[in-house]
């Protein structure tokens, strides 16, 4: 085992318990525990618990910029049939954990963002990488005339990222998939809507 | 001093600090000491840390109520400048504190709801108290002809609720109000438009 698949291994159990208990609330030790890592080796693959956490958000962006990569920018289907399936992808994953958890970077925010200036910076790096994603699809079906020419694809795209996410942050405190898709009956029939 | 000053007291720091820094992150001590109430008294006024949170749940939904019927419900101003009001209104509170805590209802959703389903049933609760709100003023928008009379009012207030949220979420990771500007413009001049 590489100092990387560690480092790897660290990485996956420190998002998966952090995503469901919070940052604050998560030990080093537990995550070292679950990831069969020895007492005290921590130190050797993170500077500190910060540099942990910094990882962790370059971690999940890196798994929207994966999927962003692989439906948004698919040579298959209109723009705005991939940014639906976008959208349908990401809820699957929900579905998956019975949308307890919310959105990881979303979590991230709420709890570090005003306590932390580097998680405040990256998290901002981050949202708007997601919302540049958005602003390239949206300028696809402005010129596939799929929606509204009249819209403002810049403030839209920002639009749909946080409208997202306060969706996924009602998902959950309802345990229950309906606010996203409440999300996307409104997105693409009423602000899209050429 | 009568104990339910002392119990507001407590509240009053406790909503200040845990808005700050996260309930997770705040101890009992801290608060009492920023409220002056003796050592060791706290569970005189609350049956554990639990019950302070969801005490605190009520706090802020109060909060809530209290400026929508204060601003919503009002008699002056048509159905949608009293929304209009309103945001403006939440604006100005968290242009105080500079954009940097975030919504303390979605802050303590993040970091409870999957913690504890007591505080998961508060907190949906309050959302849905807060959707009813924005509900009832929609109703009144379109018997006033304000809005789309094709809108689904029902989901629509849902989706105010949430793309609120988000955009406070995000208003967080900016450490900025530009979110919730644009927040209010696609409200108001794309989604709700007559």
């Amino acid at each position: 085992m590489t100092k990387s698949d560690t480092r790897q291994r660290i990485l996956d159990r420190a998002a998966e318990i952090i995503h469901r208990k919070g940052f604050n609330n998560t030990g080093i030790q537990e995550i070292l525990d679950s990831a069969e890592v020895p007492k005290g080796s921590f130190y050797f693959y993170f500077k500190s618990k910060e540099a942990l956490g910094l990882a962790l958000i370059d971690y999940h962006a890196q798994r929207f910029a994966a999927l962003s990569e692989a439906v948004l920018k698919d040579s298959d289907g209109s723009p705005l049939e991939r940014l639906k399936r976008f959208f349908d992808a990401v809820k699957e994953r929900y579905e998956q954990e019975a949308w307890k958890s919310g959105c990881p970077i979303g979590n991230l925010t709420q709890e570090m963002a005003s306590l932390n200036p580097a998680f405040q910076t990256k998290l901002k790096e981050v949202f708007a990488r997601m919302a540049t994603a958005m602003r390239d699809c949206l300028h696809e079906a402005c010129a596939y005339g799929e929606i509204n020419p009249s819209l403002d694809v810049e403030s839209t795209a920002d639009f749909i990222v946080n409208s997202w996410e306060g969706a996924l942050l009602r998902m959950k405190a309802e345990g229950s998939i309906e606010p996203l898709k409440v999300f996307q009956e409104i997105l693409f029939n009423r602000i899209l809507k050429a």
